[in-house]
């Protein structure tokens, strides 16, 4: 049962009158028509070269890309994220994936002591539009990522600026990744700066914004994660718990986003892929049941260690 | 009963036939048929980002940008200017409000000891013209911030020229924010380089500029603002009293720059939004009876304070 | 009584047959039929901000920038050389003024020793023709300023090689102002470097060429000036005495620059609108006297104090 | 026998329904009907000047361009990878030979510690298409290198983007040359970068990429070259044995490429061309006999040595 | 009697089919039917200043760039290599010299210990076409100079490829200046260096490419030039003595780069415009009988002297 139809569904004005119909039904579906944001991130190949995909505590599954589009087959999500390289690589194998083009990249091999970071723009939205109609596949939306407080900081809003304009044209969807970073970014994570990130892609239209989790000494991060959701006002704030966390522990604090600050939803990426594929399915899935289903963390849980039925 | 018509609107060459009744009607409305102008800033979300709204001296009301939209809605106001973003997601609730488009922004993450200033454009008068046209909302203007002094005043010279030229092509007013910053600039306040300041923007063709009110050792400020407004020639000054003025205080200066430097209007945004709704409201149109209404400082005061009847 | 005519008029080859006869009526008006050329420079509140207009050494009637049109109206003058957003809000009170637009413009707050200079092209040809047109005013040519021996030398010869190509399509007349600057250049005053200046201009194919006046050590500047006039081939060389000179010498360097040098006129700005408006207006017609007139450095004079008669 | 057929090409959904059939055509012709690829690579001219091509271990017949073309004529090779200018030069005697254009090129006269490597593009793909279709010559791929790890990874990544999704549009094959390069890499041959590098091909979607054989510290190469297979997905994997190996080597290295890593071609250069014309060709035809005819080693040196009968 | 003909002339495949009469044309007008190069340079106004042009040893008549044009007019050359601006003013005078647009150039104020030299493009090729077309001129080609080494290298090889590949879509002949430059080249004249800058021509597609001489100790710089001449394989490769060289030595070493190097040209300026205009045009005719008529030294330095006859 929808929890959100149609008429539910606020479309920004940038949106003209012939591609509305388009943004709703792309919303709903990216939404799973429960208006909460269910994104699987399998951008890292480029952002993190192998270092997510290959090691002592990665399953073999995930060496090879194919993993993550058995992956976003086989789970329950709301859209995958990644490259258009691989999309128009798999795709054909994959035809019933949602997809999200994660339409700027970098490698992590220059750290911000050698020189602020800059992910340029790949693809434009015009070309988007026709790998879209081209391949026939479901392309839902396009993601970006801004670093602000980089001294590239211009290009990159301008890019996005731009990028969710155009997006819109076409009624797809639009994700920010916004994370402060740079020489003049002193602490990444600091709630007042994520507040920050959450509301410039605000003033940017987008419809969904990726941050990181904001922490500060002796606050509870659910409550000092408010001033970012508010921050943000209609776009959608999402989130994840980053690298390497215990399941239980991810899928709580997954609940307490959304129940607690006020979320709408997660962009999950290692905490899924890095396990072989049976076990980052039923992952995918548990995630799912939080952000889409309402499950609790216990129900969710269950569906993570295979006790579902 | 309005104080200027149809026939006593300047129109600059730089607007064709084609654009000057439209030219005409905005520059009408923007200055409420009084030839000033009551701007109400909000855009500062990407300029200082979350500083401006969330603190121990500033409303919850403020936490979120919906405020902006509905002091811009219940207050009396030429025009609202903030990021096309914010507008695209907001303006389907304010169909009423009259907008600016605050075409560039920056954080203000990147001191100018590490990088002179620079803030890129967002988008083009086309997309703005298209926007204006597919929302069918009341944009009458566009703004742009030029830092003169940066090491990058020639990429803000370039655009705020074109901006300022091709809006006009579509009967917009024009305002520049022109602001002293950079290694090369001792003193931002200078009253001498704020004239430069207004001048920059005389020679750009602009219909309105917003500086800093300056200040000198030992002079009063509403005197050698005069230079400014001299030096400025047909193009209208503006100015605010900047953070966290005492409300008193800050319309009595805006009255002195009116009445005595011969300032032409102001642009306030922080004195404004920072208090609760009903309070901002008060403060919005005690500034809109100065700017507008030839109010003098005492009656403004009390219709701030509530005691209007 | 003219002392060239039409067939007088060398046209350049980059002028295509169609713009052939714009081209001759320009440059007949703009030397007033004498092949010489009366250009007063008002391009200066941008260039040195409010330094030139406002001072103790300054008539306030120069602290408003239509003391320049009053000048420009009042006086006798080949062309009157500024930016477009002064001629956009002032052209239509002072339609009988021959224009110039000045298309490069920057501020002078950052100084060679911290960056070396450059000024961007702030329109491009097209929009000055459809200025032009749109406007009804008679704008005769464009200017551009090349700092040669800065950092940024290639950005701005590709620029005014590009923006003479152009304005002659449109048969408008070109005039460079050369500087040698930056960190590179040891004297700007070098009579072999500015006759290097003159050489560029004429490269570039420019009808006229600005450049200061030569001075070394030991020789008369009307005769080391000689060389660059040589350099320059077919391009005409004008320039100016400066800033603060007396009218006296002003006039006299003058014609020294054209009657032993080989100048074929001058470009002259602060030495004639920092004087009220009377006084500005005989030294206008002074200087005029000398470069179109062919008058005595006495007749001049009389001009100036206006004992003309 | 062709070990593959039209059926078994996997097209990218980035290619259009109308540019299939050529891609087909393409990817089969460069790779002999085998799937891999043996690539003559001679682009060495603009990237290391003429140190490949003249010294004392290197033939006389190297001395000059030609060599390289009557190489890839005489020779058993899937396609030639060299500049679109000695293509234009040579092309018309050389016809059937198949044609790769490398697209950005740079010389090695900057090195790593004075600034980090960038290699531009020099045509675009429309002039690519334009010169194929003008030429009348079998152009079946174009070719770009991305420095990984340089400052200017970004610029890279955008041309080489564009180039395979433009490429694509056209049926034509690409071929990515990937190096992690610069201040901030600390070895090059690092098997888990060369994966890296890998993944960065497939996230564009390139149909090849070509890396340099990894080396670590005690590990056999062609185990711990597998990494990077896999992190490739379905862009395959070349390489090649570098400047100065002994031929067997040389041969057994590409063995051990193909049959124990899973390589699918090689890209080689200096070892063909840095021989006479003779035993040029026949080390071309040794390495295409592994390549494509999955010959052993033995039988592949003996073409080398002259004793093929 | 012309030692090459219309069907000697080999056209590169970048030139289309409805382009090659026009460049068969352009190529035999160019080396007066002899396959050979006369360029008379003219450009160094820009790229040298006035130092070329006025001093102790230098002509008066050379003092003035018409004295440019006397001599491309009454002296034997193949082209004439400027400016465009230059060409734009004395083109009418000079209807039947043969002219080749220098596209690039540079002042020589910023050596290249303060910043690695970039010269960049003032002109696109439909702008000389256009010119041509308009002017009725015979512009032959265009040439364009490259310094490898630079760190603004990759600009210069992009714009270079551009302006190779555009030019012969008008049939244009081309020309590459290439010169080893920049704080990464320890010996500009070094003969590798060298090769690889007559290489890197070749890879670009021009038909003729200009070097320095090479130079190294102890050999015979004609015998040294080979290895240049051989990397250049179809592109032919001219150079000159450079500056102040005695008559006689510069013609031996002409004969010698022609006859042992094999060359087939010369690029010659200051050996020729800095004498008075009778001997420049007396020089002119020797350096041509060497060139283009296999005259001996002996023979050309007879016509320098003036006792042809």
């Amino acid at each position: 049962m929808p929890k959100i139809t149609k008429k539910d569904v606020r479309v920004p004005l940038s949106v003209p009158k012939e591609a509305r119909e388009e943004y709703i039904r792309n919303y709903l579906k990216i939404t799973n028509n429960s208006g909460r944001l269910m994104l699987f991130a399998g951008d890292q190949k480029m952002e993190h070269l192998n270092d997510d995909f290959y090691g002592p505590e990665i399953s073999e599954d995930d060496n090879t890309p194919e993993h993550l589009f058995k992956i976003a087959d086989g789970g329950k999500i709301g859209v995958f994220a990644t490259q258009i390289g691989l999309i128009s690589q798999y795709g054909a194998d994959y035809k019933k994936v949602p997809y999200l083009v994660k339409v700027n990249s970098k490698t992590h091999l220059i750290k911000t002591d050698q020189s602020d970071p800059f992910s340029g723009q790949l693809y434009d939205i015009e070309q988007i539009a026709e790998f879209k109609s081209n391949s026939g596949l479901d392309i839902l939306g396009v993601g970006y990522t801004i670093y602000i407080g980089s001294e590239y900081e211009a290009d990159m809003l301008e890019q996005a600026a731009q990028l969710i304009y155009e997006a819109h044209q076409y009624g797809l969807i639009t994700v920010l990744w916004v994370y402060p970073r740079g020489k003049a970014v002193k602490d990444e994570r600091d709630p007042h700066l994520i507040a920050g990130a959450t509301g410039v892609a605000a003033c940017l239209g987008a419809d969904f914004v990726k941050v990181n989790y904001p922490k500060a000494e002796g606050k509870k991060q659910e409550e000092i994660f408010k001033e970012a959701i508010l921050a943000a006002g209609k776009t959608k704030v999402v989130c994840a718990g980053g690298s390497g966390t215990d399941p239980k522990k991810f899928l709580t604090d997954l609940h307490n986003q959304i129940h607690i600050s006020g979320a709408q939803g997660n962009a999950t990426g290692r905490n899924i892929h890095q396990k072989e594929l049976d076990e980052a399915i039923r992952m995918c899935n548990a995630i799912y049941a939080i952000t889409v289903e309402d499950a609790t963390v216990d129900e969710a849980y269950k569906i993570y260690t295979g006790n579902e039925s």
